[in-house]
Parts: C-alpha cells; structure tokens; sequence
C-alpha cells in the first residue's frame, strides 16, 4: 500500500499566517515547525510570562482580529516591562472554532506588527479547535540577576510612580459597548486605541533596573494591582487623586470625580506602577526623561496597611476589572 | 478615604493550589506571585514548546481532573522529549468557566505527580474564566547545539524506530466512550492509563542526543507525524506493519488487521518516533539498553516520498486524529 499524505489546514494556516511571517533573531537555533523550539540565549539572565485573552472577557465577539493580535502580545510585554526585561521570544498557543484564515491573517497581522517594534521572534505554538482563546508565552532577558524588578522591594518612605494617564482603556470600553456619545470623535479615537492597543512600557521597565524598588503593571486597576504590590511588602500607601495623571480625554468628558474614580478603578491600561526610594528619585527622573518617557508620582508608601487616598470624595465600590 | 483590599478568589486559588506546591529549582530565582518569573539558566541552550487541551476537543466533559491535570504537562514533555531536552519549568495558563476549587485541588495534584517525577517547577502562569482550556509551557536544557534532535535530518537507510506500543491511546479513547465492552478489565484498565496518563519518553529523548538523525513524537497517529517528519526531509518510509509495537490489549481485542490499522492511524500514544543511521544503530540500541528503555524498528527511510507499508491489506480513510 502506498500512502500520500497531505498537509492539514494546521499546517497550511500555520505555514501562511506565521511560519512565513516570523522575524529571524540570531539566539534562535530552530524555530516554527518543530516538536519544540531551540534557542541559544545570550544571557542566562530569563524572565517569562503567560497570558490568556478569551473572547466575551477580554475582547468583545466583534473586535478586530488584528487589535486582539496586537494586545495578546501587548498585556505579555507589559508583565516583561515590569521586572525590567528586554523581550527576545514568543510562543502562541491559538483556540479557534474553525480554521478561519482571513482571521488569522488578520490576527498575525496585528501580533507582528508589535513583536516587530520590539523585536520579538515567534517561535512556535499550537493551533487547536475550541472557543476563542489566545494564549502568549513570552521570555525576555536581563543582564545580571541584581538589576531585576519585583514586586517585592517596596519601603516605607519610597514614592509611588505611574508610567502614564490613567483610566483610559475604561473610559475606552465604554465607548466600544456604544456608551460614548458624550466623547468626541478624537477623543473616542484615543481611547479606542488606548484600550485595543496598549503600548507595553517595555523602555521605562528596562530604564528602572537597579532603580526602582518594585513595580507592578496595571492590568485590573490601579487599586487592585497596588494592592498586591503593597501586599508582597506588608506595606500601605498613601495616594494623592489630585496627582493622578489624567488624559484630556478623560478630562473633557469626564466630571473629576468621575474622571478619578475611573483612573483607580479601571483595568486594561497596562501602565506601569513602580516606587522608588528617596535618594534614587533623581537618578530615575533623569533615566527617565534621557529615554523621552513619562512618569508621575501619585504618593508614597507608608507602614500602615491599606490605601489612603487623599483628595477624592467619591464612592469606590469596585475593586476594578476581575478576572472571574 | 482608606481602604482595604481583599485578595480575590484568583489568588486565593493560585496561592492554595499552585503556589504552595511548586518545587524550588535551583535555577529559579523568583517563581509564581510576580509579573513574570526570572530564572538564571544552568545552559544557554533551551527548547521551549507549548499545547493546549480543550474540553470537549482533547479531553472528555466528564474527565478526571487529574488525568487533565497530568496529561496537560505530558504532552508537552513529550515535545521537549522528542528534541532530546531535559525539561525544567512550566507556565500555566488556566481557563476555566467559575474558580472551581475542588476541580483545581485535583488537576493540582495530577499535574504536580507528573512535576516531580521530570523535576520541573511551575514558575507562573495565568488563570482567567472562559472555556475549560488548559495551556502549557515547558522549557528544557540541552548541553550543547550539536546534541538537539530535530524533525531535519533523516536520511535515506536511516532505519525507523518507536518508543513503544501504539494504538493503545486510540482503543482507551473507544473504551473511555463506552464502546470497551470486548475488553477485559484489565486490558481497559491498561488503555485507559494510555490515554488518560501517557509517558512522555523524556529518557529515550535524552538518550538519542547526539545519535538519533531526527525525531517527532506520535500525538497525532503515526502515519500523520512520520508525514510530517518526511515531509521536512523530502523523503519517503517503508513500514512494515508486521513490526508494528503492538500491546497484548490490542492484539487480545481486536483482529490483527483492525489492531495494526490502530497503530497506524490512531493519536495520542505520545510515542516517539525517531530514525537512526544505519552505522549508529549498534550504539543506539546499546544506549537505550542501558537506560532499559524499549524501542521497536518498523522501517527505514527510503527515496521515494510517500509511504509504503507492507503486511498490511486493510484500508486507510482515517488519516488520525485532526485538531480541525
């Protein structure tokens, strides 16, 4: 008997939507294709992550295939900013009902597009039938292991940074479920984006090694991820509202409580939150500002446990975006 | 204002099922709890892979948590068995509908059995709601460029070779669907273990550095992954279905032909298939003696692409288990 096999449509989707598509770094000896791939890293120096974005929780049944390329690569790049690490590789494991090419084209489209700017290789995966899922694995580098940031390392008397304006993607989410007729179109616009496609504070991450005592990224809300970063230390912090940094887009359509409540509240801005000692603050402004990026200090930490938040009069009954 | 932030149920989750029951590795210098996990590696040379299992698609609705649990780390170590890598760390990304904690306590214990036996830590991961998926990642060391297996590089003469019996995951998967009633209870015991908690054949992998030409591991049937495998070194096998590995459950329940068809088509044994030139085949069989791991030669590569098989007379529609 003689046998003819052919290649399935994981193979074909895979070869034209990725195999083809993927960057070529020197520290991957075998990429896309294999039973596993094989890297040489140039630093045993690694920080890795995980996360999954599922369709109806993450990303709306009607979002655009390549927005959701974009941010899957985009919320992974956020956790390597926060420990200071430069992104080399990245894995896809892809759930998908049916093997939808346009969408997969369109979905690879909006991966690359990112993993370009940061110069990420893809270098292998796994398609499978199934709800809408996506699941990125990333490992980037460090150069020594006293550089990394944690979240452990806060101390009473460090300032509290965030890496830009808050409650963005939250003001977003409420336009793209229709709710925005109060914003203008620019202002849609940005919040749009802001939302679908969030930057990755990759450089300000690499620029806080060896400076900032711990860092978070603020996936659920400002709240909630200080909380487990004042958790790790047994610590509080004392939070100014006035000092929030807020976008115009927030500002224009947003009366300031509101506006506030949305900048402590709300997930999906993806920016980082780091302290700093005293004596380090100017080393790390000058960091900072030499690498063109922003940061605003929003308070400080202090021994009492809890958030104390001064200049904010409203009601917090959520505890930001969960995952369950 | 104050505030006092609760843990939510995700950490209580991670911290009571995860958490607390990861190994320390050596080479791990922070593990599960922060943004991403940071590790200083003994090797330079990694192998990486990820898969996913989907409820309803590589699992039963109504599979043991545990199995799951195993399974989800099994596949993924045979990948990394199939490169000839030592696997180290996983991620795990956890989708599931309600923070189930009895379901998780579970698929715990089942992947953490699996764990320990290859000595891998789990560095972190990502629990999100959704559809029941589960993803892993598995990292693992190789000693040096040279010794990596890859799908390349089988050549003609090179013989054929598996790590064990085959067709017993596909005759599990009939009896797990209730259609086992010409087994013997412990004949159904024994296929079920194959389905549910296949070996990954870390050790033979490990064995074959260095001597074995490529390799592949057989999730899918034998047909379709030889497929892939010849199709990466255009060349084509002769398969001797005579010499086929098959287990006393096969051949005590089905007739030889039906048994054989079974280990040509069906998914999921997690063998490995792995071809060898014909001037190492001594030192192979000695090194794997050695390691008293079974391996079974069906064939050898030969020029003409495609696949011929020999003592085999029935018909092949199936071309194995698709993701699609």
């Amino acid at each position: 008997m003689n046998l003819q096999l052919q290649d399935s449509d994981e193979f074909d989707l895979i070869n034209t939507c990725f195999k083809n598509k993927a960057k070529q770094r020197q520290d991957v000896l075998i990429g896309i294709g294999d039973d596993a791939a094989f890297m040489n890293a140039s630093s045993p120096f690694l920080a890795m992550a995980v996360d999954t974005l599922v369709e109806g929780v993450h990303f709306l049944p009607n979002a655009n295939p390549a927005d959701i390329g974009y941010k899957s690569l985009a919320v992974n790049l956020s956790d390597l900013a926060a420990v200071g690490a430069e992104p080399a590789w990245m894995l896809l494991a892809l759930t998908m009902p049916t093997p939808d090419k346009i969408w997969t084209e369109k979905f690879s489209a909006g991966l690359f597009e990112l993993a370009e700017q940061f110069n990420v290789q893809l270098i292998g995966g796994d398609t499978t039938r199934g709800p809408l899922t996506v699941t990125v694995q990333v490992t980037g580098y460090l150069p020594s292991a006293e550089v990394a940031i944690a979240r452990r390392g806060a101390k009473v008397g460090d300032k509290i940074y965030v890496s830009g304006t808050l409650g963005d993607a939250g003001l977003g989410l409420a336009v793209a479920k229709g709710n925005g007729e109060f914003l203008s179109s620019e202002d849609k616009q940005y919040v749009l984006q802001r939302l679908h496609r969030p930057t990755p504070r990759v450089n300000v991450g690499m620029a806080l090694r060896g400076i900032a005592s711990s860092a978070i990224d603020i996936s659920d809300g400002l709240l909630v991820d200080i909380g487990h970063l004042l958790a790790a230390n047994q610590v509080g912090a004392r939070i100014d509202a006035d000092k929030l940094p807020l976008s115009s887009a927030l500002n224009d359509s947003l009366v300031e409580n509101e506006a506030k409540k949305l900048a402590l509240t709300a997930g999906d801005d993806y920016e980082l939150c780091f302290t700093v000692p005293a004596n380090k603050e100017s080393l790390m402004l000058a960091r900072l500002e030499e690498k063109k990026v922003a940061s605003y200090c929003i308070g400080e930490i202090i021994a009492k446990t809890g958030i104390e938040i001064t200049h904010f009069s409203g009601e917090l009954s959520s505890q930001g975006f969960k995952h369950w």
